[in-house]
């Protein structure tokens, strides 16, 4: 069964770079990428808080939040 | 062809989550992984510094480095 990877970005340069390479490199036989852009979708900023995101760009990979670059803080989406 | 991705870390823990979830996740038919351990090899610290890596862990990928979470800085394993 594939695993659910999130992606949470906000449109920033640094967010589509890091959706350009990073998310679009995981492997697809094994990750289901949902991408998540939290300044069009704010209802998800709490989602994103609850798994740890501190700052987008962010992967949630098996429930654990990795930071990307710095793009903008959570703080500023809400 | 595979595109080369250079994931520098120092052996830390955030080193250590970042290099099982996100260097694993990869997509392997697109991707060769090399790992780097910037305190092991400090002769390579240099190579990482001028593809623009500032801290560890991180991952370079198509010459863009993107930093992963935050271990150490650079100039700590110098």
């Amino acid at each position: 069964m594939k695993q659910k990877a999130l992606f949470y970005h906000a449109g920033c340069p640094v967010c589509v770079a890091a959706e350009h390479q990073i998310a679009a490199a995981l492997d697809p036989a094994r990750f289901t990428v949902e991408i998540v852009h939290l300044g069009e979708q704010k209802n998800r900023v709490a989602e994103a808080e609850a798994a740890g995101v501190k700052s987008v760009p962010a992967l949630v990979l098996g429930g654990v939040p990795f930071h990307i670059n710095f793009g903008a803080p959570l703080s500023a989406l809400k």
